[in-house]
């Protein structure tokens, strides 16, 4: 176990980036690659399993997320009725009507009977920030390879915020955005985030001793371990990474970040996400909204207040048992205009 | 949330008793059930995702096991390619030349690189014996949906060991099994087994209140609540689960039980398992059996023993610094006729 | 890797069946097992860990579940603080005030921020009925070593349930429980339990070839090897396990078995550790009943109907939205006299 | 659900900066973070918990690592006789004499039987640079708690290697590092990665409009969202958290970022952490050391190859079977002055 070399000396990455170059800066993918995507495509075999029509029909797409993200399907497993089929352990094909389906998921969705829904899985290929796929890897139940920085060179594409999303801190939360900057300081922030990435990036190839084109700048040394100059680059340089994951594991991922108080970066992808599960499952996806996203957990005391306010008795923060916050939060949900 | 009833009230049980009491007593599924099967057989509709022909061709089928059990392939997810597509983290097929994808999937399994395996995912439908689901589950990382009894009534099938697998407890080794039992004794066991299997199964069926044909003895009461009935069956009944693994799991279960350590019952599963992965990943099957199967692990102390005989040292247990058993245990891998 | 015979060749089996015989046949625990709790309860050493005097009370001590089972806290990592220190990863202990703690602690359970509560970790041994345990061992995130019957051979103890758990099978509820079973028919139920568990064991002794003092019946034969003779001994017969686990997968599990819809058996063994979690945590063990246990999930449609009811129309099932059995779970979570 | 504003309004943030700043640059930690710690350590308190006296002492203390890193034990739970006891589900200490607990935990080891050593846990708090945090982070059995840079500031500390790991990229191996870099290259690359970092600090500084005594530089604006700010720093620059796992789970981290191939900014804390796994359960260490470290896997040709060497046959690469690098590998480990 002396030497561990990576087998796969391919010419890949180099072709890559003189691509990149060569194409416009709001490339998501080069030539080579929207060929490689359209040949599978256009490519079809006959199968005995479940398929979706509606989610083939976008696979491996890549769906723009951000200034240079994506989101691509790659695979999927089951649809709405192998959760049926599961959760009857039968030995045909889940599906009997739709009508008949429907209610036994909702019935599993609001009871929170999770097995049948990790009877589906799909894969996802996805470009996405540093600072995203931080956020993003702490969700341990699934399958991740990423591109690795160790054994390849990472492209010079960055996140830059589009001018909408530049939001100030917010004064009052001290997790969240307040709001939107405009203006000079706008600009002011938008070309030192561009200045240092692209300085970063001039720092990481001179550490490589690479030049645009993939030659070595001084060709009388290797330069630095790949491994080590990565740590050159700042967090919005784009990463990419395969992701697998059960139905149910990805409503758990997808409630939390598809969620209003998710950062922005990370729900922009989490919605390109939900719109490929209403693709691939509609049942269990109407179900979902339904019961989790657009539903709301009350505390006990809540659920009291709730109580005394349907007998007509006025109650007031103060004799609710309800912070101020949790006050305002339950307000918020009980209103007659919400949403 | 003050009552939970399940909406499913179709008439599947009992029909299924019916015919399980009129069928011959070796039978494994229905009539009924081999239809559905055969109809999902008889689909075909096109897709964009990576097929396996030798995989498609068992499709649903029941792979045999023990006297009633079996194994079925329901739905997978990838195939080699798709490993060698997560760990090139490509955006086309993986595949370039069979003889390329196999020389970084030896590598990948060598040096452990376990997350492109976890891109594959292959899901069952398994009927086995209760003791062995018991044994079964201790794999935390599949999905598993158990056929409940707490809802539905469990069918009158029990194992009973075929003759050449009875055997007696071995003498020095506290959790195996001894020469296999004959005559009169052989007789004996199974006797006993399968009368006190029939009994068990009969008070089952008075407690439930339901004869054969699944009508109620005393029609003035519902019987036991199935939840506590089922306490009454023994532990060699068969259950049956939906279960969903990913290849890299899969290989972890199949390295245990597959094993010649492995309780028979357990083994038996497994072996059919495993031919299945040979027609799903037949490389990944093939790197498998080449790295981890058939090759051992060797101790710190078990390799400075090798060093020295090589260099044609004489080396006795005694001055090998290792225990009996493991001396025992390295000898039998070294030993020139092994398997 | 030819043969496999676990080293731990000691006397304990036999020593505890005769115990056990001799014992009163209510004994969950043996004359010696009570010595070897006691003198761990008796020693103490200092720690420089957060310790949480109130759960050392009751350290080691069976705590009463069902005839013959038992829950025992054996280790525990972390208190309330642990909690505090991990959410704002500070150098010192994390408790400034308990005012604050419960505060963030309150937080942090409402909005759900799962992590710091998985930086508190437990330990029990549990006596349980095998068809508890396999409801249990369905949650997949937590540690276990059960009792092995491959390797050891299981105590003739079987669970009975008390008059008042004798519940006929629900009439529209499949899955749940009925009316308590008196008189005459409930005398029966439990004779057929009790008997057909006694003829289980006296046919699993005779296939070990034990008789009650550990002794072979037929001194010419081991018996049948134990890992096959277990197949005899029916569901209600009683296994143990170490299991630890994490406090938010502990909630988990409390919030799912603890339930007035989990089955009785395994809910009594979900009360005391409910307790026992009282015990080491009283801040998350508060926030917990607030937000968990006694609060529910509303989904988006039943939302609605409270908004409209709040504004003082009067709403019907049929014009809600939702299904009647939705109607009527929603109306009881709203009754004034709830609970 | 409407805002999430995090309860906790402490200055700690800017105290933290304040010491930073005044304090020499290669503090990892502060006087203030110092004065807490040792508060914990001078604290004892009895328990009838297991107790390890060898990890009591380090408890809390942080082992440096890297620059300004560092690896603290907070707690743990169990130790080598809590090994024996899950093995044994036994009712007392687990330890009868160390020679025959190290005899059992030897097996367990030798045998892959995984679940005891899952009841032992141990919590760390770490300080790492991002791009190692980011390595670290793949292993997904751990409980993690990081600081957040989306709610709080990180301090100006990054990680410069030392001039001894500043290493070439390896000619032959594109995942390695190669020859270490000298003279005026290496002054180059340092000044470089030390000017980039101080940039992006300075960036990241204006961005949130802070100046180093965490004041407004422009006061009339709030500054960047945080969660946006963070983008410019680079991943060489620190991050923390708390990583609490299980002792099986740890071994395999060990066994993966301790061995040589490991990259060696991680290796450095896996080595750390050794340290603490040897204080912790030194007869498990011992163990992991002689099986798993220190040992080998050989696949099923090098098997063959090793059983014709045995019998005096002289093979050679072309006629074993194995590749080139394969061969080269086996002949490593077989060398006789291996190490």
């Amino acid at each position: 176990m002396s030497e561990k070399p990576h087998p796969e000396e391919t010419a890949k990455r180099s072709s890559r980036r003189t691509h990149q170059t060569a194409a416009a800066s709001k490339r998501r993918i080069t030539l080579e690659q929207e060929h490689e995507i359209a040949a599978q495509r256009g490519e079809s075999r006959p199968t005995r399993r479940a398929t979706v029509p509606a989610l083939e029909e976008i696979l491996y797409a890549p769906i723009p997320v951000l200034d240079h993200g994506f989101v691509r399907v790659i695979d999927y497993m089951g649809d709405d009725g192998a959760i049926v089929q599961a959760a009857r352990v039968s030995y045909g094909r889940g599906t009997k009507r739709v009508s008949e389906d429907r209610g036994l998921i909702n019935y599993l969705m609001r009871h929170r009977h999770t097995t049948p829904f990790e009877m589906c899985e799909i894969k996802y290929h996805v470009k996405l920030p540093i600072f995203v796929a931080r956020q993003w890897i702490r969700h341990r139940t699934a399958n991740v390879n990423e591109y690795s920085a160790r054994y390849s060179i990472l492209d010079n594409e960055f996140y830059i915020p589009a001018p909408e999303h530049l939001a100030a801190q917010a004064v009052t939360n001290r997790q969240g955005r307040g709001a939107v900057i405009a203006g000079e300081k706008a600009r002011r922030v938008l070309d030192l985030l561009r200045e240092d990435s692209e300085r970063a990036y001039a720092g990481y190839a001179e550490l490589l001793n690479e030049d645009e084109a993939g030659a070595p700048i001084d060709p009388k040394w290797p330069g630095l371990a790949r491994e080590l100059a990565r740590m050159n680059l700042s967090l919005n340089f784009y990463t990419q990474w395969y992701w697998k994951i059960d139905l149910y594991n990805l409503m758990h991922f997808l409630a939390l970040r598809a969620d209003a108080h998710a950062q922005y970066e990370i729900r922009a992808y989490a919605e390109a996400m939900l719109g490929t599960m209403q693709r691939w499952v509609p049942l269990a996806h109407a179900a979902f909204l339904e019961y989790r996203m657009n539903g709301a957990s009350i505390s006990a005391t809540g659920l009291q207040v709730i109580r005394r306010m349907l007998t007509g008795e006025q109650v007031e923060q103060k004799d609710s048992g309800l912070s101020p916050r949790e006050w305002r939060e339950l307000m918020a949900v009980l209103d007659p205009d919400h949403k």
